[in-house]
């Protein structure tokens, strides 16, 4: 009376039941060289965005590859991959709950004794009060990492570059418990501008806003010891930048259609998909069939999946057929359907709420057509969203 | 190291912590009892569909109400939803891989032996034939209800109403071990069609498509007991066909933004919104604000959520802040922005999706405002998508 097979470590591809969350571990490699890479030309850290992957697992994997710490997006995915073993955390997000804030001053002193250390973001002084307040009753001697988020341009959180920004910075710094750690400045709304030329203004303007807000702390006598952000749509351009001296880039491990339809530029590491939903054929009627991955199965906030790896005869493309459904054409007139049965890929539209509806990613070895399965991944902090 | 609260129960909704997925139990029981009076009344029977709730816990709440049995769109949610206690499930829905028909054969087994049943759906010889296969290959002597699914107008599985569905029927029961049950006859396509007129000409539509096939089977001397479909959104104008004996709408349970769009239908019972996501104001910016809760916490499939229970000098407008935030802006230009910590409730667009992100769901007594919580509801099929 289970609903996930005991264990699959081993057995081919063919024997993984639809639909599930494949990783094409080739791949994921190659890219994980790429980015390690590419971190280690440009001389700078490295610190991928676990609220992509949200495994412990592969928190530690790119650790041994050269990563210097992970970042989360929310608190409980923090307390997730801790306890999966990772150590040195960001929580690149605003804490604001009081209940929470002592939850992260109990994680700050815990990765402490562990030898590692947690950082969060703030962006309001109340958020500053709250947080000191919360490491001062803690009971413990341990400090905390704080940046001060500033709103390069995507218009979310953080403070406005310049003199608010460097104000905040000052604030932390009056505190004993907080060690200003430096900005952070993440353009999200750059990642999939489409144009290379899009991408590189928006970012060159983020560098500036980063700069002059340094600048500005600097002339107050205190230390910004780091600016961080980027993400896997843009990284060339803060690498180029010379203000970032850490990259949060998180996608590159799995990449996604959203990210294929941006113009390629020949300055970004070329990172390949290996995150597949497969999915099997369960319905087939005179002008269309029918498959068993809905967005349940994959999220549709940055648009549809793309079929992989059909030939121009087999091509075909997907629609919306809702939440436990596909609806799959043949992509031209002389294109066919495909059989009853038969299993196909999907390359997801956007990674990272696509693996935040599983609880594991089936590892592959050896290609998605006749590979085996080497590792099931734990996905650690799925559905941790507070 | 836990991301998840012990224990919430007794506790004042005050203290529950964002985003999460709460229940108005007070407004999700007066949307049972208007179901179970609108079936009584028009003398049907009613399978709530459980892709919704995904719950053991409220599969059982729905059968003391009255219920006959459930839904499921997958075999993974009909395995979960049997080892909570649920003994009579339809996977509305086709099994085409032969080691997923030999679980729904083990399944079909192990219900019968606990005085329930397990139906299915098939829209096809070729399925038929491995259902068959794998009833025969079970090593019981139990057998399975089957449904012929019928396209009333959805476009997605199903067979051609008229003789291509009348063949499948007669096939079905030239097998010992399968059981021809009647017709499937969901069209999902109607349910958020905005015009009342619109939904009961789909309706009608349908009716007499599934009318049509079953006068067909019953001339070819076998009888069709029963054509089972309909949603939250249409079941008014089944019930009224005369041709429906089975109720399946699941989402009255909860009710989102998407059925509270449509033109309102008198026919229809006045199903009140009883699923909100409980989220907090982060960052406070000079024209927006930014909350706690995005499409990790709440499905944007079929469009943003909506604020719950404003004032109008307090009226926000969501708008999309990606994964973990929501953007807020005023309502109009004499609403205020909310203050940083605040607590807000927000209207998913789409139930379904949306309970299925959560591992639980907390049932809140005596209203948003000033209740407690009661129950911690465990979504036991949460990622069953196979």
């Amino acid at each position: 009376m289970k609903f996930t097979p005991d264990a699959l470590i081993g057995q081919g591809v063919d024997g993984v039941d639809t639909p599930a969350a494949c990783i094409d571990l080739d791949a994921m490699e190659r890219n994980i060289e790429r980015m390690a890479g590419f971190a280690r030309r440009h001389g700078l850290r490295w610190r991928p965005h676990a609220k992509m992957h949200k495994s412990a697992e592969l928190a530690l994997l790119l650790t041994q590859a050269g990563a210097c710490g992970h970042c989360v997006q929310k608190l409980s995915e923090a307390e997730a991959l801790a306890a999966g073993g990772v150590r040195d955390l960001f929580i690149s997000n605003e804490v604001i709950a009081p209940h929470k804030l002592l939850r992260v001053a109990r994680l700050a002193a815990e990765l402490a004794a562990r030898g590692g250390r947690l950082a969060i973001a703030v962006d309001s002084p109340e958020g500053i009060a709250r947080l000191a307040q919360a490491m001062d009753g803690a009971g413990s001697e341990a400090g905390i990492d704080v940046f001060v988020e500033i709103d390069v341009g995507q218009g979310r959180c953080g403070a406005a570059p310049g003199p608010e920004a460097a104000a905040l910075a000052l604030a932390v710094a009056a505190h004993p418990r907080l060690r200003f750690a430096g900005l952070h400045a993440y353009q999200g709304g750059a990642q999939h501008l489409r144009g290379v030329d899009q991408r590189r203004a928006a970012i060159a303007h983020a560098a500036q806003a980063a700069a002059a807000t340094r600048a500005l702390i600097e002339a107050a006598g205190l230390v910004a010891p780091l600016v961080t952000g980027a993400g896997t749509g843009t990284m060339a351009h803060e690498a180029a930048s010379g203000v970032y001296g850490e990259l949060q880039a998180g996608s590159f491990l799995f990449m996604d259609a959203d990210y294929a339809a941006n113009e390629p530029d020949a300055a970004q590491p070329a990172f390949e998909q290996a995150l597949f939903i497969k999915t099997q054929v369960i319905s087939v009627r005179a002008q269309h069939a029918v498959c068993d991955a809905g967005h349940k199965s994959h999220a549709i906030d940055s648009g549809l999946p793309l079929l992989h790896g059909l030939p121009p005869e087999r091509a075909l493309r997907y629609a919306n057929g809702g939440d436990e459904h596909g609806i799959l054409h043949p992509a031209s007139a002389a294109a066919r359907l495909p059989a009853l049965g038969e299993s196909l890929w999907l390359i997801p539209g956007h990674c990272d709420p696509t693996v935040n509806l599983h609880d594991r990613l089936i590892g592959v070895r050896g290609g998605l057509d006749h590979g085996v399965v080497e590792r099931v991944i734990r996905v650690d902090a799925r559905g941790a969203v507070t």
